[in-house]
Protein backbone atom coordinates (compact mmCIF):
# COMPACT_ATOMS: atom_id res chain seq x y z
CA UNK A 1 0.00 0.00 0.00
CA UNK A 2 1.54 3.57 -0.55
CA UNK A 3 1.36 6.07 2.12
CA UNK A 4 -2.64 7.44 1.64
CA UNK A 5 -3.92 3.78 1.24
CA UNK A 6 -2.51 3.25 4.38
CA UNK A 7 -4.46 6.49 5.47
CA UNK A 8 -7.28 5.00 4.47
CA UNK A 9 -7.46 1.55 6.20
CA UNK A 10 -5.77 3.31 9.09
CA UNK A 11 -9.03 6.12 9.54
CA UNK A 12 -11.54 3.54 8.26
CA UNK A 13 -10.23 0.88 10.95
CA UNK A 14 -10.67 3.52 13.99
CA UNK A 15 -14.10 4.29 12.66
CA UNK A 16 -14.87 0.76 12.55
CA UNK A 17 -13.30 0.46 16.20
CA UNK A 18 -15.49 3.69 17.45
CA UNK A 19 -18.07 1.70 16.20
CA UNK A 20 -17.29 -1.45 18.33
CA UNK A 21 -18.67 1.13 21.53
CA UNK A 22 -21.58 1.96 22.45
CA UNK A 23 -22.04 5.81 22.46
CA UNK A 24 -20.60 6.75 26.07
CA UNK A 25 -23.03 8.33 28.12
CA UNK A 26 -22.04 9.44 31.68
CA UNK A 27 -25.07 8.56 33.41
CA UNK A 28 -23.22 9.79 36.85
CA UNK A 29 -22.83 12.78 35.54
CA UNK A 30 -26.37 13.07 34.06
CA UNK A 31 -27.81 12.08 37.67
CA UNK A 32 -25.59 15.27 39.26
CA UNK A 33 -26.97 17.22 36.66
CA UNK A 34 -30.73 16.40 37.80
CA UNK A 35 -29.75 16.55 41.28
CA UNK A 36 -28.14 19.82 40.93
CA UNK A 37 -31.28 21.47 38.77
CA UNK A 38 -33.62 19.71 41.33
CA UNK A 39 -31.92 21.45 44.18
CA UNK A 40 -31.81 24.68 42.43
CA UNK A 41 -35.66 24.01 41.79
CA UNK A 42 -36.26 23.32 45.18
CA UNK A 43 -34.96 26.64 46.08
CA UNK A 44 -36.62 28.79 43.54
CA UNK A 45 -39.93 27.06 44.17
CA UNK A 46 -39.40 27.82 48.27
CA UNK A 47 -38.59 32.28 46.94
CA UNK A 48 -41.66 32.13 45.54
CA UNK A 49 -40.46 34.93 43.76
CA UNK A 50 -39.36 34.33 40.02
CA UNK A 51 -42.41 32.38 38.74
CA UNK A 52 -40.57 32.74 35.25
CA UNK A 53 -38.12 30.34 36.52
CA UNK A 54 -39.98 28.48 38.93
CA UNK A 55 -41.89 27.74 35.73
CA UNK A 56 -39.48 26.76 33.40
CA UNK A 57 -38.03 23.51 35.04
CA UNK A 58 -41.11 21.51 33.62
CA UNK A 59 -41.38 21.18 29.72
CA UNK A 60 -43.75 23.24 27.43
CA UNK A 61 -45.91 20.29 27.54
CA UNK A 62 -45.48 19.15 30.99
CA UNK A 63 -48.25 17.89 32.89
CA UNK A 64 -48.84 18.48 36.66
CA UNK A 65 -51.20 16.10 38.80
CA UNK A 66 -51.69 17.58 42.33
CA UNK A 67 -53.95 15.21 44.76
CA UNK A 68 -57.87 15.85 44.49
CA UNK A 69 -57.19 18.47 42.01
CA UNK A 70 -57.89 18.21 37.93
CA UNK A 71 -54.06 17.72 35.79
CA UNK A 72 -52.25 21.01 34.94
CA UNK A 73 -51.26 21.00 31.96
CA UNK A 74 -48.61 23.15 29.91
CA UNK A 75 -46.83 26.17 31.21
CA UNK A 76 -49.64 28.86 30.64
CA UNK A 77 -51.75 27.23 32.81
CA UNK A 78 -48.43 25.98 35.50
CA UNK A 79 -47.86 29.97 35.68
CA UNK A 80 -51.88 30.53 37.16
CA UNK A 81 -50.89 27.62 39.02
CA UNK A 82 -47.76 28.88 40.30
CA UNK A 83 -48.69 32.43 40.70
CA UNK A 84 -52.38 31.64 41.63
CA UNK A 85 -50.68 29.66 45.10
CA UNK A 86 -48.07 32.07 45.62
CA UNK A 87 -51.11 34.49 46.42
CA UNK A 88 -52.36 32.70 48.94
CA UNK A 89 -50.95 33.48 52.62
CA UNK A 90 -48.64 31.29 54.07
CA UNK A 91 -48.32 29.25 51.22
CA UNK A 92 -44.90 27.35 50.85
CA UNK A 93 -43.34 24.13 48.73
CA UNK A 94 -40.41 21.88 49.35
CA UNK A 95 -39.29 18.41 48.63
CA UNK A 96 -36.25 16.44 48.44
CA UNK A 97 -35.58 13.87 45.95
CA UNK A 98 -34.04 10.24 46.85
CA UNK A 99 -33.76 7.87 43.94
CA UNK A 100 -32.91 9.43 40.31
CA UNK A 101 -32.77 7.03 37.41
CA UNK A 102 -31.39 7.61 33.74
CA UNK A 103 -32.08 5.69 30.93
CA UNK A 104 -28.89 4.38 29.13
CA UNK A 105 -29.16 6.85 26.23
CA UNK A 106 -29.30 10.08 28.95
CA UNK A 107 -32.40 11.29 27.54
CA UNK A 108 -35.14 9.95 29.90
CA UNK A 109 -34.91 9.80 34.13
CA UNK A 110 -37.23 9.90 36.75
CA UNK A 111 -36.47 10.80 39.93
CA UNK A 112 -38.73 9.88 43.38
CA UNK A 113 -39.14 11.86 46.59
CA UNK A 114 -41.03 13.67 49.34
CA UNK A 115 -42.75 16.76 49.71
CA UNK A 116 -44.42 19.00 51.68
CA UNK A 117 -47.11 21.33 50.86
CA UNK A 118 -47.95 24.49 53.69
CA UNK A 119 -52.18 25.75 52.96
CA UNK A 120 -54.51 27.49 55.21
CA UNK A 121 -57.46 25.55 56.33
CA UNK A 122 -60.78 26.67 56.81
CA UNK A 123 -59.82 28.20 59.50
CA UNK A 124 -56.94 30.11 58.51
CA UNK A 125 -54.86 27.77 60.69
CA UNK A 126 -51.93 26.96 58.60
CA UNK A 127 -51.82 23.14 57.79
CA UNK A 128 -48.61 20.99 56.14
CA UNK A 129 -49.69 18.12 53.82
CA UNK A 130 -46.80 15.71 53.38
CA UNK A 131 -46.66 13.53 49.97
CA UNK A 132 -44.43 10.93 47.77
CA UNK A 133 -43.73 12.40 44.25
CA UNK A 134 -42.34 11.17 41.09
CA UNK A 135 -41.00 13.51 38.45
CA UNK A 136 -40.38 12.53 34.94
CA UNK A 137 -37.71 13.99 32.69
CA UNK A 138 -36.63 14.53 29.02
CA UNK A 139 -33.91 15.86 27.51
CA UNK A 140 -34.45 18.35 25.16
CA UNK A 141 -32.62 18.86 21.91
CA UNK A 142 -31.09 22.09 23.33
CA UNK A 143 -29.64 19.63 26.22
CA UNK A 144 -31.80 20.38 28.33
CA UNK A 145 -33.62 18.23 31.78
CA UNK A 146 -36.72 19.51 31.61
CA UNK A 147 -39.47 17.72 33.83
CA UNK A 148 -42.63 16.43 31.91
CA UNK A 149 -45.07 14.76 34.25
CA UNK A 150 -44.87 15.42 38.72
CA UNK A 151 -47.61 14.04 40.22
CA UNK A 152 -47.52 12.86 44.17
CA UNK A 153 -49.88 11.64 46.61
CA UNK A 154 -50.45 12.01 50.62
CA UNK A 155 -48.41 10.28 52.77
CA UNK A 156 -49.77 7.58 55.87
CA UNK A 157 -51.50 10.47 58.47
CA UNK A 158 -48.31 8.78 60.48
CA UNK A 159 -44.81 9.23 58.74
CA UNK A 160 -44.75 7.51 55.27
CA UNK B 1 -4.24 -2.92 -3.47
CA UNK B 2 -4.60 -6.77 -3.68
CA UNK B 3 -8.20 -8.67 -3.65
CA UNK B 4 -7.27 -8.86 0.33
CA UNK B 5 -6.61 -5.90 0.90
CA UNK B 6 -9.62 -4.47 -0.79
CA UNK B 7 -11.97 -6.84 0.84
CA UNK B 8 -10.14 -5.03 4.31
CA UNK B 9 -10.69 -1.98 3.33
CA UNK B 10 -14.52 -2.44 2.21
CA UNK B 11 -15.29 -4.45 5.15
CA UNK B 12 -13.89 -1.21 7.25
CA UNK B 13 -15.54 1.12 5.08
CA UNK B 14 -18.81 -0.67 5.84
CA UNK B 15 -18.66 -0.92 9.67
CA UNK B 16 -17.40 2.64 9.45
CA UNK B 17 -20.87 3.68 7.32
CA UNK B 18 -22.48 1.36 9.77
CA UNK B 19 -20.96 3.35 12.46
CA UNK B 20 -22.94 6.82 10.96
CA UNK B 21 -26.26 5.62 11.56
CA UNK B 22 -27.49 5.64 15.08
CA UNK B 23 -28.87 2.13 16.15
CA UNK B 24 -32.33 1.95 15.04
CA UNK B 25 -35.04 2.06 17.99
CA UNK B 26 -38.62 1.48 16.06
CA UNK B 27 -40.46 3.60 19.23
CA UNK B 28 -43.95 3.10 17.58
CA UNK B 29 -43.35 -0.75 18.02
CA UNK B 30 -42.27 -0.18 21.87
CA UNK B 31 -45.04 1.82 22.21
CA UNK B 32 -46.94 -0.97 21.11
CA UNK B 33 -45.69 -3.38 22.76
CA UNK B 34 -46.23 -1.46 26.27
CA UNK B 35 -49.63 -1.08 25.41
CA UNK B 36 -50.57 -4.52 24.71
CA UNK B 37 -48.30 -5.78 27.98
CA UNK B 38 -50.09 -2.96 29.89
CA UNK B 39 -53.52 -4.11 28.67
CA UNK B 40 -52.59 -8.12 29.83
CA UNK B 41 -52.01 -6.82 32.73
CA UNK B 42 -55.18 -4.94 33.78
CA UNK B 43 -57.33 -8.16 32.31
CA UNK B 44 -54.95 -10.56 34.56
CA UNK B 45 -55.70 -7.58 37.48
CA UNK B 46 -58.97 -7.86 36.62
CA UNK B 47 -59.35 -11.95 37.05
CA UNK B 48 -57.85 -11.18 40.73
CA UNK B 49 -56.27 -15.00 40.58
CA UNK B 50 -53.22 -15.59 39.45
CA UNK B 51 -51.32 -13.67 41.70
CA UNK B 52 -47.68 -14.83 40.53
CA UNK B 53 -48.83 -13.22 36.99
CA UNK B 54 -50.37 -9.93 38.50
CA UNK B 55 -46.89 -9.23 39.98
CA UNK B 56 -44.50 -10.18 36.79
CA UNK B 57 -45.06 -7.05 35.60
CA UNK B 58 -43.07 -5.20 38.40
CA UNK B 59 -39.53 -5.64 37.93
CA UNK B 60 -38.44 -7.34 41.39
CA UNK B 61 -37.14 -3.99 42.42
CA UNK B 62 -40.33 -2.09 41.97
CA UNK B 63 -41.94 0.57 43.91
CA UNK B 64 -45.59 0.90 44.32
CA UNK B 65 -46.86 3.92 46.41
CA UNK B 66 -50.61 3.96 47.07
CA UNK B 67 -52.19 7.28 48.11
CA UNK B 68 -52.20 7.49 52.23
CA UNK B 69 -50.49 3.95 52.41
CA UNK B 70 -46.88 3.65 52.72
CA UNK B 71 -44.60 2.68 49.83
CA UNK B 72 -44.55 -1.06 48.83
CA UNK B 73 -41.10 -1.75 47.79
CA UNK B 74 -40.08 -4.99 45.39
CA UNK B 75 -41.91 -8.88 44.67
CA UNK B 76 -42.46 -10.31 48.17
CA UNK B 77 -44.08 -7.05 49.38
CA UNK B 78 -45.96 -6.76 46.41
CA UNK B 79 -46.87 -10.23 46.36
CA UNK B 80 -48.40 -9.99 49.78
CA UNK B 81 -49.95 -6.74 48.82
CA UNK B 82 -52.21 -8.22 46.06
CA UNK B 83 -52.99 -11.58 47.91
CA UNK B 84 -54.18 -9.23 50.64
CA UNK B 85 -56.13 -7.18 48.52
CA UNK B 86 -57.59 -10.56 47.05
CA UNK B 87 -59.20 -11.44 50.29
CA UNK B 88 -61.04 -8.32 50.66
CA UNK B 89 -64.86 -9.02 49.44
CA UNK B 90 -65.90 -6.73 46.19
CA UNK B 91 -62.34 -5.76 45.99
CA UNK B 92 -62.06 -4.82 42.27
CA UNK B 93 -59.29 -2.80 40.45
CA UNK B 94 -59.04 -1.65 36.71
CA UNK B 95 -56.93 1.18 34.85
CA UNK B 96 -56.71 2.92 31.54
CA UNK B 97 -53.81 4.03 30.34
CA UNK B 98 -53.38 7.13 27.53
CA UNK B 99 -49.85 8.44 26.96
CA UNK B 100 -47.13 6.49 26.42
CA UNK B 101 -43.58 7.82 25.98
CA UNK B 102 -40.51 5.74 25.47
CA UNK B 103 -36.78 6.80 25.43
CA UNK B 104 -34.80 7.41 22.14
CA UNK B 105 -33.01 4.23 23.02
CA UNK B 106 -36.35 2.04 24.20
CA UNK B 107 -34.82 1.29 27.50
CA UNK B 108 -36.84 3.47 29.89
CA UNK B 109 -40.76 4.90 29.36
CA UNK B 110 -43.16 6.09 31.44
CA UNK B 111 -47.40 5.55 30.55
CA UNK B 112 -49.79 7.83 32.29
CA UNK B 113 -53.65 7.01 32.74
CA UNK B 114 -56.46 6.46 35.19
CA UNK B 115 -57.58 3.72 37.75
CA UNK B 116 -60.79 2.69 39.64
CA UNK B 117 -60.10 0.81 42.87
CA UNK B 118 -63.61 -0.68 44.31
CA UNK B 119 -63.19 -1.65 48.43
CA UNK B 120 -65.93 -2.00 51.00
CA UNK B 121 -66.03 1.15 52.97
CA UNK B 122 -66.70 1.39 56.92
CA UNK B 123 -70.39 0.22 56.38
CA UNK B 124 -69.38 -2.82 54.05
CA UNK B 125 -70.62 -0.56 51.63
CA UNK B 126 -68.79 -1.35 47.69
CA UNK B 127 -67.11 2.24 47.06
CA UNK B 128 -65.13 3.16 43.88
CA UNK B 129 -62.49 5.37 44.08
CA UNK B 130 -60.81 6.73 40.71
CA UNK B 131 -57.35 8.04 40.33
CA UNK B 132 -54.62 9.31 37.77
CA UNK B 133 -51.66 6.92 37.86
CA UNK B 134 -47.80 7.04 36.06
CA UNK B 135 -45.76 4.34 35.54
CA UNK B 136 -42.21 4.12 34.75
CA UNK B 137 -40.92 0.86 33.22
CA UNK B 138 -37.33 -0.18 31.83
CA UNK B 139 -36.11 -2.59 29.65
CA UNK B 140 -34.37 -5.59 31.79
CA UNK B 141 -31.29 -7.57 30.32
CA UNK B 142 -33.58 -9.86 28.88
CA UNK B 143 -35.21 -7.21 26.69
CA UNK B 144 -38.79 -7.45 28.78
CA UNK B 145 -40.47 -4.36 29.92
CA UNK B 146 -41.20 -4.24 33.46
CA UNK B 147 -43.09 -1.45 36.13
CA UNK B 148 -40.34 -0.04 37.94
CA UNK B 149 -42.55 2.49 40.08
CA UNK B 150 -46.22 3.08 40.15
CA UNK B 151 -47.98 5.96 42.07
CA UNK B 152 -51.53 7.39 41.95
CA UNK B 153 -53.66 9.80 43.36
CA UNK B 154 -57.34 10.54 43.93
CA UNK B 155 -59.12 11.88 41.76
CA UNK B 156 -61.67 15.41 41.98
CA UNK B 157 -65.09 14.60 43.37
CA UNK B 158 -66.44 15.39 40.10
CA UNK B 159 -64.89 14.26 37.54
CA UNK B 160 -61.02 14.61 36.59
Amino acid sequence: MNASRRHMVLALALAALGCAEEPEVDLAAEEATLRQIDQEWVEVAAANEDFERIVSYWSEDAVVVPPGQPPVVGRVALMEMVTSLAEIPGFAVSWESDHVEVSPDGRMAYMTGTNAFTLPDATGQLVTTRGRAVTVWRKNSAGEWKCVYDIWNTAPAQGS
